[in-house]
């Protein structure tokens, strides 16, 4: 770890800056900048949202002369490239600052390092990794697409104590309370997409979107909030215009294995992509949601699907509400996996956090630490 | 609520110098005894174990004359009946306190007051109610079974987070951690009797008994600790002399709706009650468990028998311990219930207790407050 005390603090103002734009960013990074001049802040910025200025640049502004001689603090490496804004890296050196604090350095390979390399070669000093694993936890999905080609994944799991999704004869309404219900809502705002299958969608004819009047009450909704892409694995081209997710004018990705006899609003786009044992491949999908600037994906899905996420290693957090009600044993499971013939092959995770919602319990898993 | 600010701290006292027995009274209540004179504590006691004095003969023993007007802060009401000891109520008129505070009365019905009216008859101030609902936490089992006629039956379950208990083949060893096993011995040690049905001991031959080196470190194994009665429900009369639990000598009971074949040894008794649809009628089984004087029962039994005891209304707690695994739907369920056809008929529960044991969670479940 680099960076004295102050630094820390500093740094912890910037992350707390950062996550003032996590919901509305996305495909971008949430990211904050913090101008220190002899111990006083002089500039603090964030990053509010796609096609706006980056966090250096509302730092710089409010600075003015002050930033000359400043430190910067900024929770992401400064941006090395011309894109719809100059690069941040050339307007913190036009600034005249003496130093750079960065939390970690800009996670796509492809350019990680170049920002702080521009900075150095100005003869400016240059620090990171001072709370990099903070500061990583504000873009999970950013990482996850720049480093792996993949959204960072969450398996929403709603269930019984005795791991129950639904009765025998299919009724489920409602396993858990209001307030894990609203809780959900507050997830499906965080993500860039949800997913589903269209078995589910059949079934339950579900809209998938963000229903302001349904959050929790702790959430502040943000004026530039979106609502997520919402995606159903339809591998036999099943579904036909007309199901209450097609009718709302938001974002549609109906991805199947051939093509639809239909036509369907503008809103919803279909791809076609490669099967594997006449299933939609989610890798392929994944690299496909990864391409349309997918940074996090929820899985709002059945036994079958859930289970093929886990199966493929293609999750990053299992978040399961479990209601207190026991269901029985003739209802049906909330995982499907393969069977298995030893408690050696048995999948293993870890809690990383364990709450209560309401009446029920909000459990995340992560993979076991080996 | 009766009682001042010093009669709580006291009454806590009190309380804190039951729990000492509370592995050791069975099938006595734990309780606990302080004699307060001048604010000064002049004598303390709690009652150890059936068989050795009352909390308020320890108390008044190390208060000797000094119990001369002082009051008496006791946990339970004292008793008023002449039985291995004189009653305690006329141990305390004897010593002359001039004020006896109890948390609570007697749940015998047959007796409730009765100590408490004699004391008061000799013209001593009566105080009662004074913290009773954490009094009452002391002796849940001695105040079911005085109260109900049956003892207060906490069903233990483990399973993976899609509730399994065993891969489809049979296999669960192990599913949860040691830390949680040894919480499980901990369990057994704190109640007056397990129970198991005859499918479990003759699928898995488990020994059902205490084992004191698998204890948690955090456990301090008192010197007169006694192994829990193991009950086996054996309808049919299957069991067979040889298995672990009827080897080891410590009390068995087997409880059939038939007689066996055979001769047991001495440790085993055997009791044949009624059936009801060709099964031991668990009513019946709680009020002979009763009649032998047991406080708490654990459950431990497979999905039928747990089931069958929930369906039944017997049960107070369900204690499930979770382990951070998914074993697929193609795994055993945690517990069986008559088949479900509208969420209405779910049985509801609450959360007590949430907390990790280990990598494990271990999760308290009572009933729904309506």
């Amino acid at each position: 770890m680099n960076g004295s005390q102050h630094d820390y603090s500093f740094m912890r103002r910037a992350i707390e800056l950062a996550r003032r734009g996590r919901f509305t960013t996305r495909p971008n990074p949430a990211v904050g900048c913090v101008l220190v001049r002899d111990g006083d802040i002089v500039g603090e910025g964030f990053h509010p949202k796609a096609g706006e200025p980056h966090a250096e640049v509302f730092a710089l502004r409010q600075a003015g002369k002050r930033a000359r001689g400043a430190t910067a603090y900024v929770t992401l490496e400064p941006c090395s490239h011309y894109g719809r804004t100059p690069p941040c890296a050339e307007a913190l050196i036009k600034a005249g600052v003496s130093r750079v604090v960065a939390a970690m350095v800009d996670p796509n390979p492809q350019v990680a390092g170049r920002g702080l390399s521009m900075i150095k070669q100005a003869g400016i000093e240059v620090v990171s990794g001072v709370l990099e694993a903070q500061a990583r936890q504000l873009n999970p999905g950013f990482i996850s697409r720049m480093s792996r080609g993949r959204p960072y994944i969450r398996i929403k799991l709603a269930a019984s104590m005795d791991g129950r999704t639904a009765l025998a004869n299919g009724e489920s309404k409602w396993i858990t309370g209001a307030d894990a219900r609203r809780d959900v809502q507050r997830m499906r705002l965080s993500h860039g997409a949800v997913i589903t299958g269209a078995g589910t969608v059949l079934a339950d004819n579900p809209s998938m979107n963000v229903r302001p009047e349904q959050l929790p009450g702790s959430v502040d909704l943000p004026a530039h909030w979106s609502q997520p892409l919402r995606v159903v694995i339809d591998g036999q081209a099943r579904l036909r215009p007309g199901l209450q997710l097609t009718e709302i004018e938001s974002p549609v990705l109906l991805a199947s294995t051939q093509g639809y006899p239909c036509d369907w609003p503008e809103h919803v786009a279909c791809w076609q992509g490669p099967a594997v044992a006449g299933k939609v491949d989610l890798h392929a999908l994944m690299a496909e949601l990864s391409q349309r600037q997918i940074n996090t994906l929820m899985v709002e899905a059945g036994a079958t699907l859930a289970g093929a996420f886990v199966q493929a290693g293609l999750w990053d957090e299992i978040i399961l509400y479990q209601a207190p009600k026991m269901m029985g044993s003739d209802g049906h499971g909330v995982l499907n996996l393969p069977q298995l013939t030893a408690m050696s092959q048995v999948p293993e995770f870890q809690f990383k956090d364990v709450r209560r919602v309401g009446a029920d319990l909000r459990l995340t898993l992560v993979r076991a630490e080996s």
